[in-house]
C-alpha cells in the first residue's frame, strides 16, 4: 500500500497536498476514480486534468496549478512508467526446472532460472541466469538465451539462435525458420536451405505472433535496445538496429538494412534490400520502395518525404475538382480560340480595307 | 442420414419436392454433385442453379421456379447456417481433465470442462461449465473463462485476462501480452509495464494467431457478439465493439475506440486514439487517420468517404493523360498568346493609321 | 570438410585455381573472409566480386575471369542452393514417438516417423513415412500428412485437414480453422459452422504463424509446389496453385482463385471472390480487387497494370505543382479573356469607324 507522500519521494518529485493519502491504484486520466492517482504527460491537457476524478495527479514541473493534489517531476512519463513498474501485479514465476520439461543432452542452464511446464530445449542450448522459460517454449540445438531474458509460452527459437541479455520474447514468436527463398526451375521453386542464424542483442523486446527469419547465410540481426510488437515479419540477411522501434504488422522484407533508432509505423514495410538512413521514420503504412536519407521522415505507398506525401494527399483530394475544371477550361480554350479565328479573320479583313482605303485615297491624291 | 422432407421441417420450409430424397452432403452450387444438397442466396444466380448439378436447392420463397426440387425459405443464409452445422462432422471433445494438463493452485474448474492433454492453467484462474481447453494452451494466473467457452490449441491467455460465455479463441491466439509502449530517453527506450488487463465479453469469436495487448491501466475490451478474424493486431486500451467484424490482418492501434457494429475489411488500419462512429464500415485496405461520424463508410489510403475515393482513384487513372493534356494547353495558351500579342499590335497599329486617317481627312477637310 | 575440386565436382563445375584449398563455409559476397566460399549470381557484380575477400567464388560459365578461384557453373543460383545444402548443419531429428507424445485411437503411423515430445496427434489420422512431427504439434482427428513432411513446433492442424508429401510446415502455422463467416441478424451475428477442409498438396511449404481456412463446404486447396511465406492469411474456400509464391502478411480473402505460378509480393492483398490468370505478379503491397488476366503484372491500391500505376505514381509526383500552374493558367485565361473583350470592343469600335469612314468616303464621293 502507497500513500501520496512514499510516491512523491519514490519519484523524487514535489507534493503539493496531503502526504498520506492512500493511493488505490493507477490510471488514465479520464478512467481514474478518486482512489486512484493519474498523470498528465503534457500542459495541453489541463482541462481534462480539471475534471479528472483521480485523487491527485503526476505532471510535469510548470503544470499550472488546479484544484487537486500534485506531485510535480521532471519527467512525468518515466515516472509514470516508474510507478506502474512499482504497481505491478508480481509475476509469480516459479524458481526452477519443472518435471516436465524436456532438457536436451549437454544443455546448460544458469542459476536461478524457470524452466516451465512442457518446455522443450535441445541439445547444447545455454540459458543465461535468472532467464525464464515459460510452457510450452521450444528451443532447439545450440541456443543461446542471454541472462535475464524471459521467453513467453509456446514462443519457438529453433536452432542456433542467439538471444541476448534482458530481452522478452512474447508469446508465439517464431525466430529462425527459413528465410522465404527459393530458385524457380522449369521443375518448381527449389528450395534454398538457410543455414545461417538469427542474433537477438540485449534489451529487445519481440511482440507476440512475430516472425524473424535466420539468413541463408550469416546473420539476420536484431541490434541491441530494439523493440518489436506483433505480428511483424522481419526477412532474412535483415539487420535491424540499435534502439529501433517497429510497430505491428510490419514487413521487412529480407536483406533490410534500418540503421538505427528508426521507427516504423503499424503496417508499414520495407520492399528487399533497403537502407533506412539512421533514426528515418516510416509513418503508418508507409511503404519504403528505395532507400531514405539518415533523420528523414517518410509516409505513404510509395513512401516519400511526409511533407510531400501529404501535399500529394491533399492535391489528390482536389483531383476530382480539378478534372472538372480542366474540361471547362478546355471548353473556354476551345472557345476563345474560335473567337480568336473570327477576329483574326475581322482583323485581316479590316486590315485589308485600311490597305484598300489607303490605297484609294493615294490613287485619290494621285 | 437426411432425407429432403425431413430438412425442409427443419428449416420451416416449403418442399417442391420428393420427400425421400436422400441427401449425403452440402455443396456450393457450382461444385455440387447429384446426391448433394445446395442454396441460392440471391435471385441473381438463378442461371448458376439452373446448371447446378446439386440434388436440390434452399432458395427464398419468391425464387423463380427451376427443373429441380427447391425448400423455400424465409432466410436462406440463416436456413444454410442451420443446414451446415447439422452436417457437422462431431467434435469428439473428450469431458474432464486430461492427465498430463497442469492445474495451478486454487484453479476453480467449472461442470463438465474438457482440459485437455498438455494445457496450463496458473493459479486461481476460473474455468466455466462446459468450457473446452485444448491442448498445449497456456492459461496464465487469476484468468476467468465462461461457460461454454472453447480455447483452441497452443492459445495463450495471460494472467488476469477475462474471456465470457460462449466465445471461441481460435489456435495460436495471444491474449493479454504488453502494449507497445516505450518512453524513450537518452538511454533508450524505456519500458512501460503493462497493469491493466484485457476482457473479451460474451459470444466473441478470435481468429488464429490474433494477438490482443493488454491496457496499460483499465482495460482492453473486445464487446460483446463481435468477430475477429486472423493475424489482426489490437492494441492496448482499445474499446471494439458489441457486434464488430474485424477481417484478417486488420491492425487496431492502442487506444482505439470501434463505437460498435463496426466491419473492417481486410488489411484495413486504424492509426490511434480514433474513433470508429457507430456502424462504420472500413473498406479493405483502408488506413483511418481521423474520427469517423457513425454509419459512414470509408475507404482509400488515408481514408475518405467512400465515394469521394472512388472518385479521387477514377480521377487519378486519368491523370498521366491530364498532364499530358494540360501541357498541350499550357502550350496552346502561349501560343495563343503570342497571336495574341500579334494582334494586339496589329490592331493598335490599324488604330494608330485609322486616326492618323481621320486625322489626315480632317485636314483634308480642313 | 570440403576441397575447392570436390565443390566443382558436386556442381559438375569447371574450377579455375588450386583444387585442394579447403573451404571452410559459405558466405556472401560482401561477408564472406578467407577461407569462405561465395557466389556472384549476375555479371553486373563483377566490381563487387573483385573486392570480396571470399577465398574464391561460384559464377556462371561467361562471368569475367577476375584474380581469385573460380568455379564455373551453368546455372550459379541453383549451384549455390545446391551447395547450401552440402553445408547445412544436420537437423538431429529422433526417429520414433517421444514417450510423451499423446496419440490417439486408431492413429496410423508410417515408417521411420519422428513424433517427438509434447506433440498430440487425434483419432484416426494418418502420419506418412519419414514424418517429422516437432514438440508441441496439435494434430486433429482424420487428418492425412504425407510421407516425408515436417511440420515444426507448435504448429495446428485441426481435424480432416490433408497435407501432401514432401511439405515443410513452419512453426506456429495453423491449418483447417472456420473460415470467417457469419449471417448477421438482429441477434447479431450468427455462426456459419464450416464443414469443408484444407487440403495441401506436395512440395508445398507454409511459413510460420501462417493461417488457412478451412471452406464452409468442399475444399480450401494449396496446390502441389506452393510456397506460403511467413504470417499470411489464405480464407475459407480459396484455391491456391500450383507453383505460387506468397510473400509474408499477404491476405487472400474467401474465394480467391490464384491460378498457378502466381507470385504475390510482402503486405499484397486480394479482395475476395476474385481470379489471379495464371501467372499473374501482384507486386508488393498491391490489393487486387478486380480479376487478373493471365502472365499480368499488377501493382498500386488499388492494383492496376504495372506500368499505369508507375505512370500514375509519377503524375501524384507532380500533383501539387500541376495544381499551382492550373491555378495559374486559369487566371492567365481569365486575364486573356479580359484583354480579348477589350480587343474585341476596340476591334468592334474600329469596324464601326471604319465602315463609317467608308460611309462618309462614298458620301464624299457622292
Amino acid at each position: 500500500m502507497y500513500r501520496l507522500g512514499d510516491i512523491a519521494r519514490m519519484l523524487e518529485g514535489e507534493l503539493y497536498g496531503a502526504a498520506d493519502a492512500e493511493v488505490k491504484g493507477l490510471a488514465a486520466l479520464h478512467e481514474a476514480g478518486p482512489a486512484e492517482l493519474s498523470f498528465v504527460a503534457e500542459e495541453k491537457y489541463v482541462d481534462d486534468a480539471k475534471v479528472s476524478k483521480a485523487m491527485a495527479l503526476v505532471v510535469s514541473k510548470d503544470f499550472p496549478e488546479i484544484s487537486k493534489p500534485l506531485i510535480r517531476v521532471l519527467h512525468p512519463r518515466l515516472a509514470w512508467a516508474k510507478l506502474l513498474a512499482a504497481f505491478a501485479p508480481p509475476k509469480e514465476v516459479p524458481v526452477g526446472v519443472h518435471e516436465t520439461a524436456v532438457i536436451g543432452e549437454d544443455v546448460v542452464l544458469g542459476h536461478n532460472v524457470s524452466i516451465q511446464a512442457y518446455a522443450f530445449i535441445k541439445a547444447r542450448s545455454r540459458i543465461g541466469n535468472n532467464a525464464v522459460i515459460y510452457p510450452g517454449v521450444y528451443i532447439g540445438a545450440d541456443v543461446r538465451i542471454g541472462d535475464n531474458t524471459v521467453i513467453h509460452a509456446n514462443a519457438v527459437i529453433q536452432d542456433r539462435v542467439q538471444v541476448g541479455k534482458n530481452c522478452i520474447i512474447h508469446p508465439g514468436v517464431v525466430l529462425g525458420t527459413d528465410g522465404f527463398g527459393f530458385v524457380t526451375t522449369a521443375n518448381g521453386h527449389q528450395k534454398v536451405e538457410h543455414i545461417g542464424t538469427v542474433i537477438i542483442e540485449d534489451d529487445v523486446e519481440i511482440g507476440a505472433n512475430t516472425t524473424i527469419d535466420r539468413a541463408t547465410t550469416g546473420v539476420t540481426l536484431v541490434a541491441r535496445g530494439t523493440k518489436i510488437d506483433n505480428l511483424v515479419q522481419v526477412g532474412h540477411n535483415s539487420k535491424i538496429g540499435p534502439q529501433c522501434l517497429i510497430t505491428g504488422l510490419c514487413g521487412i522484407a529480407g536483406s533490410s538494412v534500418l540503421e538505427g533508432r528508426n521507427t516504423m509505423g503499424g503496417q508499414s514495410g520495407l520492399a528487399g534490400h533497403l537502407t533506412l538512413g539512421e533514426g528515418t521514420v516510416v509513418a503508418a503504412r508507409g511503404l519504403v520502395a528505395k532507400d531514405t536519407p539518415p533523420h528523414s521522415f517518410v509516409s505513404g505507398f510509395p513512401a516519400r518525404p511526409h511533407k510531400e506525401n501529404m501535399r500529394i494527399i491533399a492535391a489528390e483530394q482536389r483531383l476530382p475538382t480539378l478534372l472538372k475544371e480542366f474540361a471547362q477550361l478546355k471548353k473556354e480554350l476551345a472557345q476563345m480560340q474560335e473567337r480568336e479565328q473570327d477576329m483574326r479573320m475581322r482583323l485581316l479583313e479590316m486590315e485589308r480595307r485600311q490597305e484598300r482605303t489607303a490605297r484609294e485615297r493615294k490613287e485619290d491624291d494621285m
